[in-house]
């Protein structure tokens, strides 16, 4: 039996893992970013402080946790929706809408996970190879809402779809750290209105003195960090 | 005569201050952001660590003062060219390009002022109070640009427009920052395809069906953090 496999019990080392795993993401969830240190989480997980680096030897490895448990929450949420939906602009609204409301709980937080997140060398950065996991989780999400939709685009647009669509997801979540509405409705706005735009502007893509700057634009769009 | 008026002689106090600030800012473009200390600046600057807190409580008002400096440098390469053109897309080809040229001497040192910018609680945040004079300045220029083109927008639109363009130049310092080709040959390519799209695509925006959302969208981006 493989490690992990369902009706294997858990090691000693393996149950250890998780339960370092499980605090911390729910420290994040709970205390943010800057509060949460390797120390806290030894002690709340009542292991040394040695024991919880041999297993996360920073806590950049903690944080990526949180990212997979997050985009996978995500998955969760979005996938029997798609089902339901065959229009192009509404299966992407459920992806950014159930993005955002993944987020909800750490709005007081953003602060300082932005801090973390933003500089271009970061490993916390949604770009870094470090953040692969939980960005493949996303961009495969946009990757599943664009390719499943009865209205599909021109094949040159769809393949640069995903990744522009995940970016456009890290720019709605930059503009939700920013909103300080209740409840941060001014995104849920934003997005409502840009999903209307794109609805009547989508269809624009297919002439032919757009098709070129569009796809250029796209292209370069994409390649963001590379 | 007031402080600062021409020939009248700088006070001691005056001297003073601007030899910290010139000594700051020249130190930004040097060493950068984390490297520029108030201590290093009082030492260059040949005073006491006290003297340089009198004048400038903190090292963000001599974050400010480069701010203004970087804008009014930008003020002054935009304003000759501007007279030179009365087409709304290549007047804000304009003050774009002449940004990221201001921009160019600090791209090995954004990883550490964009972790000092990017937290919406920051002073140093380009949206914050503080960074209201430099982006004045900025957000001037793009109103000049708008305003002073033979082919004006619609009333409904001009108005939000400085801000909203001010937020794109936000966002291609973004790119910018992120952009690892040689002299971010690529962010220059992405400004130069995305003015050619905008060049096309502008006069759809008096179209009926695209007015409202247009509207909708750039007035919800223009109200970032507000």
């Amino acid at each position: 039996m493989e490690p992990g496999e369902p009706g294997r019990p858990l090691s000693k080392a393996e149950r250890t893992r998780t339960r370092i795993r499980d605090t911390a993401v729910r420290s994040f969830r709970e205390n943010g970013f800057d509060a949460t240190t390797m120390r806290r989480v030894a002690d709340e997980a009542g292991v040394s402080l040695g024991n919880a680096y041999y297993y996360f030897p920073t806590k950049n490895h903690l944080v990526q946790e949180l990212y997979v448990e997050v985009q996978e929450a995500h998955r969760s949420a979005v996938e029997p929706r798609l089902r339901a939906s065959t229009d192009l602009v509404e299966r992407l609204g459920i992806v950014y809408r159930e993005g955002l409301a993944q987020l909800a709980p750490f709005h007081e937080f953003a602060p300082g996970f932005l801090n973390a997140m933003i500089s271009p060398t970061s490993p916390l950065n949604p770009l870094s190879p470090e953040s692969g996991p939980a960005r493949e989780i996303t961009v495969g999400l946009f990757r599943e809402a664009v390719t499943g939709a009865r209205n599909r685009l021109p094949a040159e647009f769809e393949a640069r779809m995903p990744d522009v669509l995940w970016l456009g997801h890290l720019q709605l979540s930059l503009y939700w750290s920013y909103d300080q509405s209740e409840g941060q409705q001014r995104t849920q706005r934003l997005l409502d209105q840009g999903l209307r735009l794109l609805k009547v502007a989508l269809p624009a893509i297919r002439m032919p003195f757009l098709r070129a700057p569009v796809r250029s634009v796209l292209d370069l769009v994409a390649e963001v960090g590379l």
